[in-house]
């Protein structure tokens, strides 16, 4: 069992940010993301592209503001269960919390904050009537640990960003990359494209476009694809393979959260924008784009204001005898709980000649 | 008379902010301070000390936020009316607001925001009898432009860091510089005190310690100070001066705001928190330091998002028969008044091979 004072489902900027307003308050926190790593969509869906509302920065790229905020949260320790979806709450006889991923993990909280933004990621996948069978035996939807593939031979399906950039990664990694794909053209970014029509001309990528993976073989394991073409006439290629990655994106789902006995509204979840930000289930808060109120704007920088008011309440339900007395990080510094310590530069009081 | 959308009354970090929410929305701005330069406390009071807790800046000096800030703005183009405070404001039959300075500067707008901080940043004043009679006519409690003292015989006051900083900055552009405190020590940044005493060594400086100015001589303009040592066996000494500057601190007042009919508590404008930070005057907003509400912190992340939802409901007053969807600037870019464009690079769409 995980315990935290504070569990975070969603590792989006909401969540993230959420780690460091916990930590001024010498609160603990863990996250839960159903995707394998930190950011939410603005790693999965856009990390090459900039946005310009973030205040004070003219322009930054979306993978760069995650980058950012790690780099902001790291001397506060949160810990991470990555790639797995939150599925159950449990509230405790003592108001405490526990939380269960679909792949079993447990988490023991005192007060929950659900950051989900517009749902759990999960993969878009192609209909093959025996794909589940090979689901961790040779098909993956995400790629967590490229090195799994190493000297292996992989089929990667999907026309987008991530189909051609992972191909472009594999081709150095495994001992064969196919890239398979519905129509002639990639949509993506130009020099993804480029760099991937090099490393086809090399040989190093085989190509199959307008064609799909219409069979999957394999004993227990998979082993073998069968890749046919959008033309009729052509003949269908067997290959055998060990890895089958069908890259059509992650698409947001409430999901599980949807049965939580929260309030929902507009396919959010409703919260008290006039004080805390906390659900109908006292204990229970929800920031960010998961979250709905009469002006609610969904702008990465609503749930970091959230999150620093939604800290105070929950240290609160924590420390119900204590009171905490908010001080300015530049008067009172930044302590981690890795023992770091940054702070102004004190005045000197001294007499001059 | 300056007419403008929105007429922002502060132009610390969360009025500055506004006006790029607001030209996200088209809508054009102004801004009027106190104080000569835009920044607020961040510029007056701590302009070289980090702030740790700006969402993904793990380390800013408030100076560099300041900047960055009026870098993000200025393809919106706001207008400034500095170094004047907000005295009164009158609303119109139509529903408009007129704002009028204390040096008489008229302001037309359909919508007032009031980001006033902790207030207009008043001077603390010498108990000198007849000091008031020689402002602006040789007494000055803020440096607007130090141009203004070049070739002149300048005596500053105080004992921190803004007495410290302008005697080094003038002792290059003045005449004569004296520098008068109370007592011995001063309190600053370490290489202010440091500058300092060297250029008191060089004779740059002539420094009065344990002392003040006393008196205050000439028919019209200032000639001349007395200046009296604590130690009353020390003879005072008579110095001919053009200017002189007391620099002994701003501290904010809410001042005239206190008096427009707005529902004030513990010091601050109360807000619709949960909607749209109106105050009790409809068109009247409240954002930043100068509002409160159940839960409000006063950090600089709190100003930027009531801003930015704000800004929202600004827009439905300005524009009452349009719709406005909101895009991402990732999306949809940022288009400023100056001609200006900012996009994301479009993705293409190509064939490989
Ligand atoms: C193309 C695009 C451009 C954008 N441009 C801008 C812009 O310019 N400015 C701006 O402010 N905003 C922009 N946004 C919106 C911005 O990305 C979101 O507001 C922001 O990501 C919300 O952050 P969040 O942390 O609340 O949620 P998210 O970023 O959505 O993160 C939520 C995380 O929670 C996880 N999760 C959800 N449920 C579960 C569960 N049950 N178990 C485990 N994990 C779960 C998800 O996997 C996800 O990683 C843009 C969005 C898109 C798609
Ligand atoms: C030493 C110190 C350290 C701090 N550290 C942090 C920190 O680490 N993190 C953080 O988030 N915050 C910190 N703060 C607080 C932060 O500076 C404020 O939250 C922030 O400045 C508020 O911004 P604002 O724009 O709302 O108001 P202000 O910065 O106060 O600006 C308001 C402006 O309005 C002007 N004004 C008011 N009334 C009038 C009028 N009638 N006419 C004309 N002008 C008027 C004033 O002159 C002023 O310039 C700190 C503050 C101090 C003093």
């Amino acid at each position: 069992m995980i315990k935290t004072d504070i569990l975070i489902i969603g590792a989006g900027p909401t969540g993230l940010f959420t780690v460091f307003e916990a930590g001024l308050l010498k609160l603990k926190c863990h996250l839960i993301d159903a995707l394998p790593q930190p950011g939410g969509q603005c790693s999965e869906i856009y990390p090459k592209k900039p946005i310009y509302d973030i205040p004070a920065y003219p322009e930054i790229l979306a993978g760069d503001l995650v980058d950012r905020l790690l780099e902001q949260i790291k001397p506060f320790e949160a810990g991470y269960t990555l790639g797995e979806r939150a599925e159950e709450l449990e509230k405790q006889e003592d108001g405490s919390f526990i939380v269960t991923t679909n792949k079993g993990t447990k988490h023991h909280a005192s007060v929950v904050v659900i950051a989900g933004g517009l749902g759990s990621f999960e993969p878009r996948k192609p209909q093959l009537e025996n794909i589940s069978k090979y689901e961790d035996n040779g098909v993956s939807y995400i790629i967590k640990d490229p090195e799994v593939y190493r000297n292996k031979k992989v089929v990667i399906a999907g026309g987008g960003d991530s189909a051609l950039d992972w191909s472009i990664y594999l081709a150095d990694v495994a001992s064969e990359v196919s890239l398979v794909h519905r129509r002639n053209e990639f949509r993506g970014a130009l020099d993804s494209v480029e760099k991937a029509s090099e490393l086809a001309k090399l040989g190093k990528i085989k190509l199959f476009t307008e064609a799909q993976v219409a069979e999957l073989h394999g004993e227990n394991d998979l082993s073998g694809v069968v890749i046919k073409h959008n033309d009729d006439s052509k003949e269908n290629a067997y290959l055998e393979v060990d890895s089958f990655i069908p890259l059509f994106g992650l698409s947001p789902k409430l999901g599980p959260l949807g049965n939580w006995g929260l309030e929902i509204q507009k396919n959010a979840i409703k919260v008290n924008n006039a004080k805390d930000y906390q659900t109908n289930i006292p204990g229970v808060f929800a920031i960010g784009d998961v979250n709905t109120y009469e002006g609610k704007l969904k702008l990465i920088l609503s749930g970091f204001h959230e999150a620093a008011v939604m800290c105070q309440y929950a240290y609160q339900i924590i420390n119900p005898n204590k009171r905490f007395v908010m001080k300015y990080t530049t008067v009172g510094g930044v302590e981690g709980f890795d023992g770091s310590k940054k702070e102004a530069k004190k005045e000197v009081v001294q007499s001059i000649l």
